[in-house]
């Protein structure tokens, strides 16, 4: 709408819909919509089924809760070179795409779905808890990495997690906090040079042990 | 896809039409897809439902062009109170709303829906002009204002109507060139400068005339 005119009404209904998404504004929303009107009927019909059947066509992971195809495996859990005694929980999908991107992790994942917020962190209703608590009750699971993001949140579900696993036999874990690789010192945090400071490891002896 | 992994195949298919859309990039269209997921079922249908049916939903309006209801006028042709016989030819869309936004414009609109290239500046396919030429030879018309962009395309769209409708009973004009409104001269480009200069006004004549 600009001035007292409006889009025909489709299009303005088009356009409140895609304005619900992240990072779309009512201008984004009228160039997305605008250009939208130009594609054929085939691509704005294919594209619109898409939409209207992600909830059919897609699920979540029956062995780890990431998405995956409706009723099937996930893309990590169809890999077969997995160690499945190795379990990375994270909060949800992307950050299994950040983990795989960086190319070293060789275990399986738990995506919880969300976290806890500090105010109900004894609330884990909506997160993928009985699973994993089986997980860790089976006795085929090492060692569980309770890999949340580090922050408030995030603390308070790893700790949160790791009460609920306290009794089971597994190791848990969580990653190393520390200056990110390739960060200028000067810019660090405060609570990001604390933790690598009391997190520091040792590069060299010296005389020092003698 | 990150690393050698990718979201479920339904997931793929959206981010792949997602990235179609203008200021969308790969990353952008993850975010989005991945936004929706997180909707009701009933939304999604609401949004795919619209998007599938805008070739029916929306049509172009039979008097001016412009984007409309199907079958129906269009925003502006349904105003009772404008000058029929002044019509404002645009590209797009776009600018009938630019245009309106301004406040100014009491006539109506008529929509190329596009312009030519300097290319085939001989070769109109694909633009509005049936409906122009009538218009301009129907004596029910006083003013065709040639409101293109002021570009190159523009031009030679302009020029191209202008000589189309060279024997029409009526007149022809185009908005004047000039600085924009606020604009500091200093950043004004010198074809700018250069049409202000030439189409100057006189503000007082001063002793001069006299
Ligand atoms: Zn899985
Ligand atoms: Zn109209």
């Amino acid at each position: 709408m600009a001035g007292n005119l409006s889009y025909p009404d489709a299009v303005e209904e088009l356009i409140g819909a895609l304005k619900q998404l992240p990072g779309i504004g009512r201008r984004g929303a009228e160039r997305l919509a605008l250009s939208m009107l130009g594609w054929e009927p085939e691509k704005l019909q294919y594209l619109g089924k898409l939409v209207e059947t992600l909830p059919a066509t897609v699920g979540s992971c029956p062995e780890c809760g990431a998405l995956s195809n409706a009723g099937e495996l996930c893309a990590v859990c169809r890999l077969p070179d997995r160690d499945r005694q190795l379990v990375c929980v994270v909060e949800t999908m992307a950050q299994v795409f950040a983990i795989e991107a960086s190319g070293n992790f060789r275990g399986r994942y738990h995506v919880l779905g969300g976290r806890l917020s500090p105010l109900d962190a004894e609330n884990g209703a909506g997160l993928n808890l009985e699973k994993l608590i089986g997980l860790a009750r089976s006795g085929q699971v090492r060692e569980i990495i309770l890999a949340l993001s580090p922050d408030v949140e995030g603390r308070a579900t790893a700790i949160y997690l790791a009460e609920l696993l306290r009794d089971a036999p597994v190791r848990v874990t969580q990653p190393a906090l520390g200056l990110p690789a390739g960060a200028n010192l000067s810019y660090a945090d405060g609570a990001t040079i604390a933790a690598a400071l009391s997190g520091r490891t040792i590069l060299g002896e010296g005389g020092y042990g003698r």
